[in-house]
């Protein structure tokens, strides 16, 4: 898909045609070079995208960037905008590949890892976060298997986490949300690991629905979670994560699949995409700067983060 | 649907064109009246029916019934075994009434019940059980919403559920398995109220696949879980969870819905149809002879439940 208005841009944000947090943060910096290159108003352009998704905060870290790049220049000069969304791009890839160094080495030989949603390289400009971890597992020869949470609604685990997986050659098997209980019952997880939309400045979490209840039943069972957070995900601006702002999304991505109706007729759903998992429940957060443990609050404001929104 | 071979009764089970613990169990019965009727060997058709689903205890209930009616004649009466079918259905109708009316007196004037799987009249012979509850606390008019697990992967709660419940006018909304745990840390359920497929003697329950899950979210959060078990489901010959076999049933299920492909080509699934629920997690066991509580195994010992396998 090759996209050339912003406009554009801003839908498949929207509709998820790009989705992961870093992914579409980069996404939107490249949006605004399309704007430049338009002639297009760059302040309309940059709030339309800053508003096409409103939970994962790598958006607002990417669009702080390219709106001081703007604002730094007397003219705008779209050469110099493509340079910056480059160099963001580029970034990405080399934190993502750091933060996957530190998350492997929070593996053990043989381990079975759950996975929730998708993490991976379409997710990022680089090899991806969590499931770039379980891949570089498998790389190592340490993984004995990964399983994925097929994730409801929108699948990502079934369809794009499983795709990515076997095009590896990294042993997995989808399940359905509600089986991780049964299966660490079972004694067949020695590790979750997720990624994240946004990391709180008290280490609260928001990530794909179904993550909170995940990291509940990880718990119980004392089973370690770990939340791969690249720094664009971290927001310390934002204070807990009762003040994260959590998408709602259409009903109909519950009630049909592929425009066939799995419900009632008639019937509503609620559809949030998000959860929040408090920090609590976390084990280890992976960034690029390395493994924090709690109390995250401290650990995560003497992170050298790039100016905060 | 009309079933004329006791042959299709058996097919039906195993394909879940009939669901549902007592569902099963009575067409179950049913069956061996068709068998009877059309001269075939009894003892064939009671063992096929036997093993047509695994899990539910109920069927054994039912066709131990049946077998005793069958060893007690001197000749094939089917005539006779058609009154035993239907007395097995008519106690089953009684029964989860009785059920229903415990359950109720569990619940508080502007309750918020969530829901797992299906367990309403087309379950049962009667009113349902679990969904049955909910019912009557609308038809009482303390019940201020219903909230339904979709209940992945056979989407019983969106399909079944609130087809029944929209039927009797309940307001109700479905929700992804996931989500339980976002909506209990909002504060918008009041209690979990789910049924069973097969209660052991220690009072482990094993049910849809995600109840545990469920019942660990609910635990989380201080959130009663109240398991319907009419006694038909109790199975005291069964020492603990550990000892129920869990049906495992095809990964199409999970990747697979209405024919249409939702995951990666070649991707593998694991689907179990059941979990278990350990005892410590259920607040209340609701049967037709009133709601057990903690310790169940004394509790459940002391019911005077007709003969157990």
């Amino acid at each position: 898909m090759q996209l050339n208005r912003w406009e554009e841009v801003a839908q498949a944000i929207t509709t998820m045609a790009v989705r992961g947090a870093p992914a579409i943060g980069i996404a939107a910096a490249w949006g605004v070079v399309l704007a430049a290159q338009a002639g297009d108003d760059l302040q309309v352009a940059i709030r339309v995208l800053r508003d096409s998704r409103p939970t994962a905060v790598n958006l607002g870290w990417a669009l702080n960037r390219m709106q001081a790049a703007v604002t730094a220049s007397s003219s705008v000069d779209s050469v110099m905008l493509a340079m910056v969304a480059a160099e963001l791009q580029n970034d990405d890839c080399l934190q993502t590949q750091r933060l996957v160094d530190y998350g492997v080495s929070l593996l053990e030989h043989g381990c079975r890892v759950l996975h929730h949603c998708h993490t991976g390289a379409i997710a990022t400009a680089g090899v991806g976060t969590a499931l770039g971890v379980i891949a570089a597992a498998h790389g190592r020869g340490i993984l004995r298997h990964a399983w994925l949470d097929e994730t409801r609604p929108r699948l990502q685990g079934a369809a794009l986490s499983a795709w990515e997986l076997s095009c590896l050659g990294v042993p997995c098997t989808v399940i359905v949300d509600g089986a991780s209980g049964l299966l660490m019952r079972r004694g067949q997880v020695d590790a979750v690991m997720v990624g994240c939309d946004r990391v709180a400045a008290n280490g609260d979490v928001a990530n794909k629905i179904g993550t909170y209840n995940l990291a509940l039943v990880a718990r119980a069972h004392g089973i370690p979670l770990y939340v791969c957070a690249p720094g664009s995900s971290i927001d310390l601006a934002t204070l807990d994560g009762d003040a994260i702002t959590i998408e709602e999304r259409s009903e109909q991505e519950i009630t049909h699949v592929h425009g066939q109706s799995l419900a009632a007729p008639g019937a509503h759903a609620w559809n949030p995409a998000f959860d929040i998992t408090p920090a609590h429940l976390v084990t280890g957060l992976v960034t690029e700067f390395g493994v924090l443990r709690p109390p995250y609050r401290e650990a995560l404001s003497a992170l050298p983060l790039p100016n905060q929104r």
